[in-house]
């Protein structure tokens, strides 16, 4: 459509897909929502300097616990920071770092989605924290 | 049992059914909480003047968009808003409103819950956004 | 700057005043902050046909309460709700509509905050209730 | 491992188990969360003298229907409430307590999650309320 | 004006003064928000057998700590809770007991607004903790 | 008192000060308080191996961000994230990324209280962004 169209589902893609699986289901109901998310949060955010990918998505784990009850933005985020290179235990560690701010019941809820992520993608047990 | 009851109930019956189903369950542990919900938050609040249901309707609907974790609630809204005369593309351009104050993991998790909603009752696909 | 910028800052202009107040103590911190919020918030998303201004500034309003600690936007909203139009009757039921939702705190916090803009405006004391 | 784990272990056994349905799946990602639960939540904090673990447990279960999506952890320390001793009347009104502070939908939400609890344990009906 | 009324003033008055200055500026707004409080928080919620007043308020306090942004309410039900008879001592312990399920932030803010409490009424030092 | 403790506040130390000014006020009335940060926040979470304390820090703002109501914590760590070598830029695009997941109103709060660390530091204007 535009630039930042084009520049957004570019970022979005280097994430390693997944993400249709979100915003597929509302094709017909809200087409501008997917739109939105690729001009606004990836064309416009997501894009800009100073903050590489892996850092962008670690910072969206930490947002996304804090926030509470966002089980499906988080699985795909988390999966999304595997593909750009992040570690499994760096993940961990990134909630682990929530703790403090946010307490226990979301942290564990966000330990049980990132155990299901890495589940899925054959990635345990984990090698040993320390 | 008494005015303020029997108003939130006419007021709930004007709503177009599916509240039983939240509200059912609790008969056996919680029976005065449906009747706090009809005297207090129907009875008191949603009869007063001033605003007419299918804005009470979508001011709820933003409501528990900002709240989070609120499906439940959120799902019997939406078919109420319906059920009062909002029209579909009215309850979409409600969720994307809330877009710029919430962000997008609730305001997509709305949106999730509104294309429910209207699948169930056969509204798929919505008319043209514009 | 464009289409969508131009846009937004009409539909901000239109809300009347009391904007740059929130914004322009970020120009030399964090200047696309307040593009954003002109081509986003109101150049893509509050200018899409469908619902009024102040239909919008009441969804605002319901928007705010539930997330609490946001009195500075509450009280900018709250005015522009008078602004385009709305009673500031119709103000405070939107607000006691809130508080089936959110319950009291964050009830009569919002309430305080419409009344220090009320007052501001010499609005006080309001017309009775009913 | 140290004397704060093990006070907090006990404290933890204390609770009546289900406790390990939390934590099991963690084993293999996060085993440094459970310990510290243990360590912290339960060594340090729950064991500090001056308030009983019935009265621990109301406490715990008011923060979780306050936070919101919260179901696993208000599961558990629901159940918890009942091993210690509390009654089940007790627990509602707790629930009841809360609707003034958060609203309606966190509130139905918990006790929901009540009923499941007290179901599984053939509690139900309850006790008339009065 | 009605026996619930009624009751939520008594239960109200029963907690020791201070309500007015959070009421008192909405007479002229909002007048019957504070006649909600006293009805159906106060009259219905509060005055329900089964929790004590000492009770009622060391869950206030813990759902106010959990919502976050509540100073007003949190100074007040502090001042209440030491009112029916709570040593500050139970109340920092039930300030702590938050810490594992809101993290520091918001505890570490209670226990300042409870520190500012007991400032007020000379009751600081507290005795050592153990 | 202990290796945690000393682990702890050589890690807070670290951070560059400021820290005594949110504590130091409890300590005439919940003096496990710091000594809980010192031990478990500091002393067992951030003194993990995995991730730096530039990196810490950015995830600590954005969880404040997303949480919100938590100024005096958000400035303490604004100030700590310069402390340790994070660019002020980078503070800021680290709150321009939270904008897609918590909205605007927390968003541009968290702004306001950078701008406010960023002045008082002598270190405004900020390089332009681009």
């Amino acid at each position: 459509m535009n630039e930042r169209f084009d520049r957004g589902v570019a970022a979005i893609d280097g994430l390693g897909g997944g993400y249709q699986a979100i915003f597929e289901p509302m094709a017909d109901v809200a087409p501008d929502l997917s739109r939105f998310v690729a001009e606004f949060a990836f064309g416009d955010l997501y894009s800009r300097p100073g903050l590489a990918p892996p850092q962008r998505q670690l910072l969206t784990i930490a947002t996304l616990i804090a926030l509470g009850g966002t089980d499906r933005q988080l699985s795909f985020h988390i999966g999304a920071a595997l593909h750009v290179g992040v570690e499994p235990q760096t993940i961990v560690e990134t909630i682990y770092h929530c703790l403090a701010y946010v307490g226990f019941p979301r942290t564990v809820n966000a330990m049980h989605t990132a155990k299901e992520v890495f589940a899925k993608r054959g990635l345990l047990p984990l090698k040993a924290e320390r």
